[in-house]
């Protein structure tokens, strides 16, 4: 079953703290979306298959590819397309949605003991 | 060619002014990420195949379902299964983004001379 409660952000991002461990907050089409708490450095990898959404909720964090980088703040959205190589990195706390499909492995080609999340928890 | 530019929200939705007029923001895995101005009553309707997520930027509106309503501010979201006959109804002026297949019209099963947007323009 589908739900259709709303989800207020503030409220979701609240309801938990640690970093790098994504939530999820809603189902649709396939496609999944995910609350996270970043700070610090993630891994360099890529998604085979999927493209990937990140919207900047609060905070700042920059994407790093391998030839430039984008600095995202409040408000701001990207999309990294699918086999391109990313790395966020967040100085400080930044909350983030993400939209992705449902089987994305967070850090995609990769497998790292620290970061890989293989089940993200519901929201 | 996927663009990877970052998009600010505020800045796009200050580029275009008219009402029930969604915009394309954005496009992953099939979906396209649409923003929307939306002041008055929408049509009822439903998506036979696609759930729709809402995400207020600014304002407010009312999800109108048949048995029910669910209002929304600034950071909700709400996801609408398919098959469910909604209507969206905002007072003043709102600014939402839409998550939902490439292919779906925004009045679903109805076509509506004032509301019908068969073909969204690019942002």
């Amino acid at each position: 079953m589908h739900k259709t409660e709303k989800v207020n952000l503030a409220t979701a991002f609240a309801s938990f703290s640690e970093h790098w461990s994504p939530r999820i907050a809603g189902q649709l089409n396939g496609q999944k979306v995910l609350l996270a708490k970043i700070k610090g450095a993630f891994v360099w990898h890529h998604h085979e298959h999927e493209d990937e959404m990140f919207l900047v909720h609060k905070g700042h964090f920059v994407m790093e590819f391998r030839d430039r980088s984008v600095a995202l703040g409040p408000g701001d959205f990207l999309i990294v397309p699918r086999g391109v190589e990313h790395r966020p990195v967040a100085e400080d706390e930044c909350e983030i949605v993400l939209f992705e499909p449902m089987a994305t492995l967070n850090t995609g080609n990769v497998v790292d003991d620290a970061r890989t999340v293989a089940s993200p928890k519901q929201l």
